[in-house]
């Protein structure tokens, strides 16, 4: 069984990406699911073909997808994702949407997949602090989310994971920041409890 | 040598002080200096003479204070002391001071007396993000502070490190915090720093 | 053509509510509509009959619903509404609901039927600055459009804008604030807009 | 009898300077001052012959002198200026400057000659929240203010205002702002209790 873990390159005013720094402090494997990992481009257009190819080549059992948020302090469940891309700011190819729906097709929003409070309890027991948000943006994390719950068989639990800024942002502009190092165990916790909640095959 | 470290006891609405929990994850020793540990409670009036006593029989080489910022995300060098009691909300003793000075015929402001930048530059090699500050506000922190550059001898390293909220706070109220263990090897690298300004002996 | 615009009691530690306060500052009409004003019960229970009881009498044509946002410095226009009850402290009536749906049968979400880039545009020209959210929360707030958008006819414009503390609030506690008078005047603009977007009727 | 006050040109990211555009907005007159306004550049340098230059050409009776805290969201009392110069970022003119002294023979702080409660407590009066600050920085808004108070005579009543961002800033991009007209009544308010705490003449 496989979990395709993803995360960002940078974009925007931030050099660097936590949840593409995240993947290479991960484990080969977490419990009975090998990890593949993957960098996802912050580009409207190419993002979706190479997810498509992602889920295709793959299969995954589970698909765990992370971002930066920037200006929240803690690691970040999200509950849903919206059918809709409205940018503040111009992606990494310079598109700039505004009004566009996802999925032309799609239902106007999908709740995760991901078992939300079993994380939250398992990260409390590792103190490591964390926050439920009700918004993922309309940006491409929010893209990524809605395109998987869509696109994904029902039965594979999927989800988002927005990061804090680590401490090589912070280092770089004083803000608040979780470390690397517990962000990627807040990745290996999750997906421990994602497998506890599939449910068992034929 | 003695380094003397305090933190301080719980106050107001926090239920927990990083300042004080850090003590316990301190190490014997710094190098050559030996760590006393003391916590010091939140008391405008009791907090004067329990000061005066550690100085008198420790007879610190060092003297590092650690209170709680709240609302600041990182660990914080702060730069001055001033000789001003203004509280926005009463000490555990019920105090309630304005316009009251620290000491009656001591000047406005004194300067830390650690090295702040060898100090930053440690903690960034170690991957500790950090910011110095030039208020440690007009509460005991900043009293402890203004006492211990007006009591000890001049020669005598002493200052105040603001800690951000730990795990614990965070767990129990969602908020930007370090990890405690960050918190406390950022105090034993500050000790490490501090002791290399300690000009030699006769 | 009636416009019914509702605010909400004080909750939780807010001793004022300016979505409350703000009523009284409205004119009599605006435009063609004549404004009904009502204070909802922060109540997830009561609130319920006493919106449907609002519907019912007045039958607006618009149907405009404000609340406080505690932590946002700007007014701010809700784009969505979702089917989840989810209280992160109870309500007045000391309910604390927990993956609660709004409506049993309704659809995850809802989309707000203001025009929202038209009513930003206009308060821009007068020197109000707005955001839009993609999240009213999970509490009375969100609860009250999910209501607005699944009752009322499609045809009837509704939707939620949270206004921020006003002064009365920042005098008690400092925190970022806007004017209660210049708050009246962005709830008449986006009434003014809003009637603009009324299809003319047969 | 003459009040300076002083704002500054924009600076660093922001394109407007509300300490410089509220000056439009203020009367020629407040109860028995005549009003002197200037703008001055934020350019350590230029800055020192320039505000000399009006001490000594206007002999002002009060000196008030204003600038922008771009991340405080409410008019804010200065309470003491410090004789250190260290920059974030480069001024206007390109210096950056580290651990230099505003002036090197001066103390190492200054205290506001402004009466501070009095100008609070008539901004609470007018509904105008506001917080007194222990730190101006030490920026060019510090340099200005401790310029003031080391060079101009004890009895005349100077210091520091800083200005929120206003609803220019705010358009520009969304954050907290207090409106300009309420930042111009704000500073007529102070002079006007900066007037009642002006000694009798001779």
């Amino acid at each position: 069984m496989k979990a395709l873990v993803t995360g960002f390159e940078p974009f925007a005013e931030h050099p660097h990406n936590p949840s593409q720094a995240v993947l290479a402090l991960l484990p080969e494997r977490v419990g009975g699911l090998e990890l593949v990992r993957a960098t996802l481009p912050v580009d409207t257009e190419r993002v979706r073909p190479i997810l498509k190819g992602l889920y295709r080549e793959h299969q995954p059992a589970v698909a765990l997808h992370l971002g930066l948020a920037a200006g929240r302090p803690l690691v970040c469940l999200e509950r849903l994702a919206v059918n809709l891309l409205e940018f503040d700011l111009p992606d990494n190819g310079g598109h700039l949407l505004q009004g566009t729906p996802v999925l032309p097709e799609g239902p106007l929003a999908l709740l995760t997949r991901l078992p939300l409070r079993a994380i939250q309890a398992r990260w409390k027991e590792a103190g490591i602090p964390s926050t439920v948000s009700n918004s993922a943006g309309l940006y491409l994390c929010n893209q990524v989310m809605y395109l998987a719950l869509a696109w994904l068989p029902p039965g594979v639990p999927a989800g988002f994971i927005h990061l804090p800024p680590d401490e090589t942002l912070a280092l770089a502009r004083p803000q608040a920041y979780v470390p690397l190092k517990t962000q990627a165990q807040a990745v290996v916790l999750a997906l421990e409890e994602v497998q506890k909640s599939i449910p068992p095959g034929p």
